[in-house]
């Protein structure tokens, strides 16, 4: 969250922050929405429009900047209409509805073109709660794998350029060497975080949930046309045990069920070094071909 | 999808039969937006208001009737915010962003009460796009199970009255027939089809992925209040497999992940007789200690 103790000049801040901003005249009268300004980042550019992962984690941000929150994050979907082009945009985080304990949001992402037409980027919605002790269990298994510190940074490639704000070590599922069409399994894990480090957030954590390369290119050792068009973030954590996890790598594993005439998804879990599961993720993509 | 040739006798289509109705003055300028009044059925009613799987599907509906559809639905994330209240309520159906093959939606249903504030009960999106054939597979496996003519019908429960409108065979993680607080896994695998059998669609699929009984009662075998918050389908197959699916009955397999601090997530996956992965989905549900 925006209140964590981090220096201010660290990329990942920079490029989530958001000046408020006043209604329009069209956006008044919907009750407690608020605006900020947004803008895109070069840090965190990918091949078409930004890194998605960034662009959902300054949706998420936006409401956790909302004066009105209740508690953390539970759950976050995001929704990818189209990439932001470079330069500013709006974002609007409006309550829709606030229970005693659980609070739910729908957020905007829009930029008007250069003809003066406002045209939605992202939209997402997300549930933040009061969370309570109770009792608590994880069945999904951390894999054993290598220590990160003894594992080759996976290397740049050209067009990426958020790849260099994420330190990255594959331990099983690499991005194919030679893109020959081998058919594999859709598995990847590796260990990550940003880079420079930072301590984890609700926001960073959400931006690693769409860090693994697409399953279809592991999958084929094909590097086909790609686009993630929704995602979804489920949080098993709460803000004290991401501030626990301060800048440990986290490993992440991911793996696809269906491909199907267009589309495949993705699971991901998401770990911090002391075997916490902080979240599990899901996703689902446009493929070509 | 509203087309297919079915008796409109059958519940669940009178559950999910929308009228068209004007938009309010407040409504006017949302570029597109439809509006309808929905009702809720007493044949789908849960404990605490109607059964979730239902509310999804009179959302989706509202989508597939919109005379600017796209396509057909690729992912769909449903928000509970409160448990409709018995009577009318209203839908309306967004899409906020439309491209060449893929169009973006939100979908509110609200309520008004008897003082005349307008809540609203659930958000949704929905991302729906025209198929292209393309290379495809599948790399989740299909359990092996028992045809489920061989197995006896999930009892009936009192207080749950929509179960009586599904036809459930577990083959394994039943409901637990002591609630002694024994803890177990959280996989159950069942068969499931409309009761009476009823031609698979969108909507159908959409409500089944939500009738696994809750997993921290699985568990724990303790019967505590539970809620789901958010609920995503992925679909992975097109309306002419639906169409083929029919009346088959369909194998459900669901599991959690993580419970933590009063929510638990759960992964679900569908798949026909034929053994085609139809959808999967995943859920964050509320739960009481």
């Amino acid at each position: 969250m925006s209140k964590v103790n981090v220096s201010a000049e660290h990329p990942f801040d920079k490029a989530i922050a958001l000046a408020p901003i006043a209604a329009t005249a069209q956006e008044h009268g919907r009750e407690a929405a608020r605006h900020w300004q947004g803008n895109t980042h070069p840090d965190y550019m990918n091949m078409v429009g930004p890194f998605g992962g960034l662009t959902a984690a300054q949706a998420l941000h936006a409401v956790l900047e909302h004066p009105e929150l209740l508690g953390e994050p539970i759950s976050f979907t995001a929704n990818f209409a189209a990439a932001l082009a470079p330069g500013a945009f709006r974002a609007e985080a409006r309550p829709v509805r606030t229970n005693r304990s659980i609070q739910h949001w729908q957020i905007t992402l829009s930029q008007t073109n250069s003809d003066g037409v406002d045209s939605v980027a992202l939209t997402a919605t997300a549930v933040t709660a009061k969370r309570r002790q109770t009792w608590s269990a994880v069945d999904a298994v951390m894999p054993e794998v290598p220590r990160p510190e003894g594992i080759a940074r996976v290397p740049l490639v050209k067009g990426f350029d958020w790849l260099q704000r994420y330190d990255m070590r594959a331990c099983a599922g690499e991005v194919p060497t030679e893109w020959n069409g081998a058919e594999a399994d859709s598995l990847t894990q590796l260990w990550m975080r940003d880079d420079p480090p930072r301590p984890l957030d609700f926001c960073s954590l959400t931006a690693m949930a769409d860090a693994f390369y697409p399953r279809v290119w592991r999958r084929r050792a094909l590097m086909t046309p790609v686009g993630t068009v929704s995602m979804t973030v489920y949080f098993h954590a709460g803000a004290a045990d991401l501030a626990t996890t301060a800048t440990d790598y986290l490993l992440g594993q991911a793996r696809a069920q269906s491909f199907f005439n267009g589309f495949f998804d993705q699971s991901a879990e998401l770990w911090n070094e002391s075997g916490q599961l902080l979240a599990t993720t899901h996703q689902i993509v446009y493929f070509k071909e």
